[in-house]
């Protein structure tokens, strides 16, 4: 690091970066002193900040140590906040401390220029290069719809509070990456909004003197990301069955998976598991059908499902199941957990049982290491040991923030933090049973830290529609600004999930949705929320020849997927890819987010419109071979035709999987 | 005033009320710097506030001299403010100064308790008592629905950024009235926020270091609303002519308004008035008709106006057109105010064009005397020469905060005083004229100051329709609000006014709004923005029958309403008025909304929904009669009929007109 000072300020370098420009007049930090109101009502929040006094720490003190800076900010020697920048493991660290314990709030400035480009943020649906936005980072629903200006936003918010707007996520992490070649990550759980409105720099508001800004800097993307993974760790390979088949997902009995196991066999479509959500029961709601939320197997809804696992295990078809942090109230595992003092607490001592949505839950504590080792227990015996391959571990968004807790961290600053908890029980349950790289669980939930636990990402609940915020199209963004967060690996619902307001699954869209989906690590049907409201993928002979088509695909890309996966468990490259990853001299890949690089020789631009059949699409300079018709491309914005089951795809002509490709080409191509 | 020092702080009281208690933790002011962002579109306005720092100014030293106490605040020496505080005419005044031109914001904590209600703020159309609500003071267009949780605030916001809220108004006001008998006065026009949500406190938020704040006290309401009117300035007596008949909204030319005055006639309605907005032409837009925004008399649309005009004037019915402070760029107006320079500029020094919704308009700057007084010429020449007996002086919102005006003031500290300023054009118009008194213009914008210059309120644009927000109900808390502000003279556009998004005026809805209007100082109909989706007066012969019927009530109340027009005009006692001004004992009374004392002899509770024939109300103890069948009352809640035609009314036994309510009762009581 190089240090600079001016007249009335300084400037840090790191590596080249300038980091910090501090003046009198634009100074590296402000502290001040503030109270947030925290509404939450099934996972969406409203949430206010009163700011009683913010100060402009304009005086500094800077103290050059061996290895070490120590500047001392404050305003005319009030609100003190000493900062410590060294760096460590070719890291650059900025610490921060106070004696004043008022001080609960800061902003800091990075130093921005007007032609940066900033990508990550954890999961963004709406922006994926975060330029001009201001990025609020809390866990919390997805919402529905996402965009105040859509009928379904709109009636969410009447109905429910739940339509979220273009930020709201399941998984924010407070860490960004700059088109200068840098990342930075702020060390701290409590609220943060990321203003990266301003030319001058970015400002972090965080709610709470952080721990550390940690920095890290790379030569080109590529080993940008292997740094950052460094820090944050990578997720393991996938078992090769992922890759081997599309899960259907499905529900209503043994007899009725079975069923529609059969129907899907019997048209071609190579089934790689069962996955049925209602494992452990069912209930009807307004919403929709909703699941029983006490997580041992069901019965009289699954009955002989411990005999039917094994049979389907051995023609190789795996079944999966579902979880989430939660507990029904009055279920058995919930008494249990009552019983032994596992669940969190209110203010006022009792368990904290929230609404789920016309029934309520208790949350186990999992900051209690007997809680978290009793959850894990839960899963190993009701889930492992039953014999399910994987499942869905949903939720972990609902932490109220005035929990209390066993750790005695507030439920404000583990808010954030439950994801990356609710990963790590079912990781290490996985591992407990040595069964990592066997099982696969996946989350829609996250947080910094998750990377590290979670072997796959899902986006959630999209809507069941085109819609840009909350529909197929916003799964790729999602996917894209995850994976520069260190999340390399992820897939979403096939068809979408959220089926209300008027809003129905059209079997274009779930065609368009599994075209895309053979594109991603894994392919996963879901009958969303109101399934007889929706096409489904059994919903006529059709829909069941275009999945198998794509599954086929799908699964014959398997070496490719797999070299790929390898790639991110190895060194954080993600499987899908931002195009500058590999192009980055090409300034306009870098405004691009409905069009990726899956891996580094397959281009996928997935048709997000209904009812077109030709597709326009933009590639960097380079060899290109439309995987359809074999044509060949050398760059340049083109259009292609893209009828359904041709999404369009072009592959690197010097790849070194050339021959898999072409294959596909002869195939499955156009003729 | 009376000062009591503690420790750490003091108090401050004003005839026997605490107004100020400082504390270290709790300062009387905060000061800070930020940066506002005002985006307006159409009258609707974005604004947004960064604020950079802001202290507490906790330090405190009080110089005590004669009558005045000096208080010098600051944090630490930084951010220093001086307060002066004295008596003044028997109103407390604190006058606020500094040396330091960076502070731009401060925020005053004014003692509050948690019983006190609070009243005012200008014209509120949602809460008349404020407590727990955080009010911004900002003139803008008062919304379509002004509730995000209807579909018509929804469809505004998604087409027009229209839909507004709660507490967006064309009239604000930065004074309020305390039910501990005090009021008290921001005297500045930048934008303002009143919080009243916290029990201890009331924060004052202003966007300016303001002149003073200026508080007085009364004895009862009725006195405090003397000297809060003293202060302000009051309206002057009606015409009688205004008691007279209703006023038809009529338009489409000489043939069709004298066609319409005929049908009018015919079915027995007594026409005090034609008021044809379209005097000076009109125009279609997508929003509906619109006029020309020339203020002549359009001779193709109006043949033999200036003939036709003395004919009604004779047979007692007057005729009144429409202006507002804007002129249509190209129209002949608008080219002589270009040519003088009269027109308000932009900051590159060219005439301010704005948007007024599919044409453009320039905006007289009358900050400029000559402008002032070429406008004024404009009124005098083509309205009051030409035989108008009123108008309606539309608009006054639409200043942009970065428009360049003559006086030098910014339009960010002008924008709030244009609809004073454009009060005060149309009043000395008339007055220059030595016809106050005669002519009548009504405004909906206003701000402090309106209510010494306008002679009579109207609620602006509401909904067709019977929403608390922006329908029928919403019009009576409009009405006690301005008159707690100083503004006791108010009416509404009969049946509404808004016809957007499917609504449509319905018959019920007409009769209703009529029955309410015959108790309020004045009576005129509109036909709305999109005249033929709504009902109007003389859509059938049986609401021809209603509207006579309830204009014949209303011409029967001359006298009474010339009385308590006087009392408003002597004393500031508004006309339409809250019920605890005259029972300041009954708790209850301080809670009512949608019901008043329309002077002190008559209760009104208007029924503001759809299909209902019996209605609830509320009597402080007094002996009350049922206007409609002489049934005597002690006071409690009461059930009573409400067929149409008969809204819930009630009057005072003792009143001195008792006679003329008893005549009410015989000839216009159930059978």
């Amino acid at each position: 690091m190089e240090l600079l000072r001016s007249g009335e300020g300084f400037q840090l370098f790191y590596e080249g970066r300038e980091i910090i420009n501090h003046s009198y007049k634009s100074p590296f930090i402000f502290a001040g002193i503030g109270e947030a109101s925290y509404d939450m009502y099934r996972g969406n929040f409203e949430i206010t900040n009163e700011i009683s006094e913010k100060m402009a720490l304009s005086n500094f003190q800077i103290h050059e140590k061996q290895d070490e800076l120590e500047i001392d900010f404050s305003r005319n020697g009030l609100f003190n906040i000493k900062v410590k920048i060294f760096v460590e493991e070719n890291l650059l660290k900025i610490k921060f401390s106070s004696n004043e314990k008022d001080i609960n709030r800061v902003w800091i400035r990075i130093k921005g220029n007007e032609k940066e480009h900033l990508y990550g943020c954890g999961e963004q649906f709406s922006h994926f290069d975060l330029k001009g936005k201001i990025v609020p980072l809390w866990v919390s629903e997805q919402g529905v719809g996402r965009n105040k200006k859509t009928y379904e936003t709109f009636m969410a918010d009447v109905e429910d509070r739940a339509g979220g707007d273009q930020f709201t996520t399941f998984y924010p992490q407070p860490t960004f990456v700059s088109s200068n070649k840098y990342f930075l990550h702020v060390k701290d759980s409590s609220y943060m909004k990321f203003d990266f409105s301003k030319n001058e720099y970015h400002q972090l508001e965080i709610w709470n003197i952080p721990e550390e800004i940690v920095i890290g800097v790379g030569e080109n993307y590529i080993e940008l990301l292997k740094i950052l993974t460094d820090f944050f760790g990578r997720q393991p390979e996938l078992p090769f069955w992922v890759y081997d088949g599309v899960w259907l997902g499905v529900q209503g009995g043994t007899d009725v998976v079975l069923k529609k196991l059969k129907a899907a066999e019997d048209k071609g479509v190579k089934v790689g598991a069962l996955w049925a959500q209602d494992w452990e029961g069912k209930r009807v709601t307004s919403f929709g059908k909703r699941l029983i939320w006490n997580w041992v197997w069901h019965e009289e809804l699954y009955p002989g499902l411990d005999k039917e696992i094994p049979k389907l295990n051995e023609k190789g078809v795996k079944f999966l199941g579902y979880i989430n942090p939660y507990l029904s109230a009055g279920g058995s595992l919930f008494i249990e957990a009552e019983s032994l003092g596992y669940l969190v607490k209110n203010v006022e001592g009792k368990d904290y049982l929230i609404d789920a949505g016309e029934f309520d839950i208790g949350i186990v504590d999992i900051t209690n290491p007997k809680g978290f080792e009793w959850y894990k227990g839960v899963i190993r015996k009701y889930m492992i040991d039953f014999g399910l391959s994987g499942w869905m571990a949903d939720f972990g968004e609902y932490l109220p923030t005035d929990a209390v807790l066993h750790n005695g961290l507030s439920g404000e600053l583990m808010h954030n933090l439950w994801p990356t908890l609710w990963a790590k029980v079912n990781r290490q349950a996985i591992e407990d049973a040595g069964k990592l790289g066997e099982i696969v669980f996946f989350m829609r939930s996250g947080y910094a830290g998750s990377s590290k636990y979670n072997t796959m990402a899902w986006a959630g609940d999209q809507n069941v529609n085109w819609e840009l915020d909350d529909g197929l199209p916003s799964v790729i963004p999602a996917a894209l600004s995850l994976g520069m967060s260190g999340m390399g690996l992820s897939h979403s619902d096939i068809g979408g999930y959220t089926t209300l307001f008027g809003m129905k699954r059209t079997k274009e869209l779930f065609i368009r949705w599994a075209e895309q989906a053979a594109f991603t690590p894994m392919m996963r049907t879901h009958e969303g929320n109101r399934p007889d409201d929706n096409w489904q993928f059994d919903s006529d002979e059709e829909t069941l020849e275009y999945l198998a088509r794509m599954n086929n695909i799908f699964m014959l890309l398997a070496p490719y997927t797999k070299s790929i996966v390898k790639e991110n468990s190895d060194n954080g490259t993600p499987t899908m890819r931002p195009l500058f990853l590999h192009y980055e001299n090409d300034e306009k890949s870098y405004d691009i987010q409905y069009q990726y690089l899956y891996g580094k020789d397959i281009m996928v631009a997935p048709v997000i419109e209904d009812k077109v059949r030709s597709w326009k699409l933009y590639l960097p300079e380079d060899n290109w071979v439309n995987i359809w018709t074999g044509e060949e491309f050398k760059g340049g914005e083109i259009q292609v035709n893209a009828e359904l089951g041709y999404p369009p795809v072009l592959y690197r002509k010097d790849s070194n999987f050339k021959e898999l490709f072409e294959k596909i080409t002869k195939e499955y191509g156009y003729n």
